[in-house]
């Protein structure tokens, strides 16, 4: 019984390694091992060192969609610029049907009572469409991140099964993320995957964790990072163009 | 020797309940107590239940100051809406003479290897002017942050000896916070307290703090959080107005 207690008082929480805004200014090369990062989370997304792609971390494994088409797993010595993660603990879950992602997006906000706090989405099931962008290994001297959003591979698909994961941040966020929905995606056969474009929900099973705390954390250990002038007037701006 | 090995890889951090961005709707409402605040750290600032003053946390003491310019000691039971608190781990000091708040600052971000990272900065000393801003406890309707932000009482006081503490945040982080500095004080004989308007110091000893880690709680279990529109598109102009 007192398990039972304090499993009742445990408030989720999310972790996050790095931010969005290094990577306005091109802070693009890993400062943490995937390693260390799974000590915090076993789903989540992310990027790799030199934005080589798109992470999606799937029940403990750090899948990386690449800009050639591949998906292959990382390495727990590799490393990532900037990743968000948690340990999943499921609040709610509804079955939907023929929707599109700016209708399940627009319906999970009209509905849920937890669209002030950072949360998490996890979409699994059957898509009529899927459309994902993989940004291009980049090499030093680092662009800007608005620089590279032109550079991306574009991946479509039809009638693929698959999952979705990712999250929600709150306005009050950006800056550490952007705000909004930041989803990726890999099919369940790894013929696509990366961030998510657009997508048709076929039949799928939406699940959703809000998160009490944030743990943001920052590679305080590393000498660009502090060096970089991180003093962007228009940083939000920045955000918007590149991520929306 | 295992224990020197632990604290030689312990990074130091912040915690916060609540953000700047909660307040600028007029979230004033405490939502946590000071007794589960301080589990969280021994030193920071805050404010209390309905923007009741300014708080001052020196070392485990949770100082108020009123807008009536009374200077009393929360109760453990009493309910904070926003606090930003760390335990202290100091990890560079200076001696400073003769300098105001303005060349203080600049001299800090001109020098200091962590201006991209939240830090604390703590001044103990004596101080020729200081000027200090309490706001007004506000009721039921709560306006909005800018419009709280006049009804404030103003002190200034000359030769006073006392302690700065406060937190630098970087840009990226505004939304949770207000990017830059932002300082509270509190005179040893308690004749004076509040936000920092302006001071200089006659001769004192500055002392930082950098945080690898920033832990956001936000009350998810409060229904008024929960239901507010947050999502408000000048919110960062809002601070910078209320705050700047």
């Amino acid at each position: 019984m007192e398990g039972r207690k304090i499993m009742a008082k445990y408030e989720s929480k999310v972790y996050q390694h790095g931010t969005l805004g290094m990577l306005v200014p091109g802070l693009f090369e890993g400062t943490m091992t995937v390693a260390d990062l799974l000590k915090h989370g076993n789903w989540g997304i992310g990027t790799a060192s030199g934005l080589d792609g798109e992470m999606i971390l799937l029940d403990h494994v750090p899948y990386l969609a690449q800009s050639n088409g591949e998906i292959r797993i990382l390495k727990p010595e590799e490393k990532v610029p900037f990743a968000t993660v948690h340990f999943e603990e499921i609040k709610d879950s509804f079955k939907v049907e023929n929707l599109t992602q700016k209708e399940l997006e627009d319906k999970i906000l009209a509905d849920y009572p937890y669209k002030n706090v950072f949360f998490a989405v996890k979409i699994v099931g059957n898509f009529s469409t899927v459309k994902t962008r993989v940004v291009e290994k980049q090499t030093r001297p680092y662009k800007t991140l608005l620089q590279v959003a032109d550079e991306q591979a574009v991946f479509e698909s039809t009638d693929v099964s698959g999952t979705v994961i990712g999250y929600f941040a709150p306005k009050m966020f950006q800056g550490m993320a952007a705000a909004g929905y930041h989803l990726h995606f890999l099919a369940d056969n790894k013929s696509i995957g990366g961030h998510l474009l657009d997508f048709k929900i076929k039949e799928a099973t939406v699940y959703l964790q809000p998160f009490a705390t944030i743990e943001q954390h920052l590679p305080m250990d590393n000498q660009e990072f502090l060096n970089k002038d991180l003093d962007i007037a228009d940083m939000h701006d920045q955000i918007q163009k590149a991520e929306g």
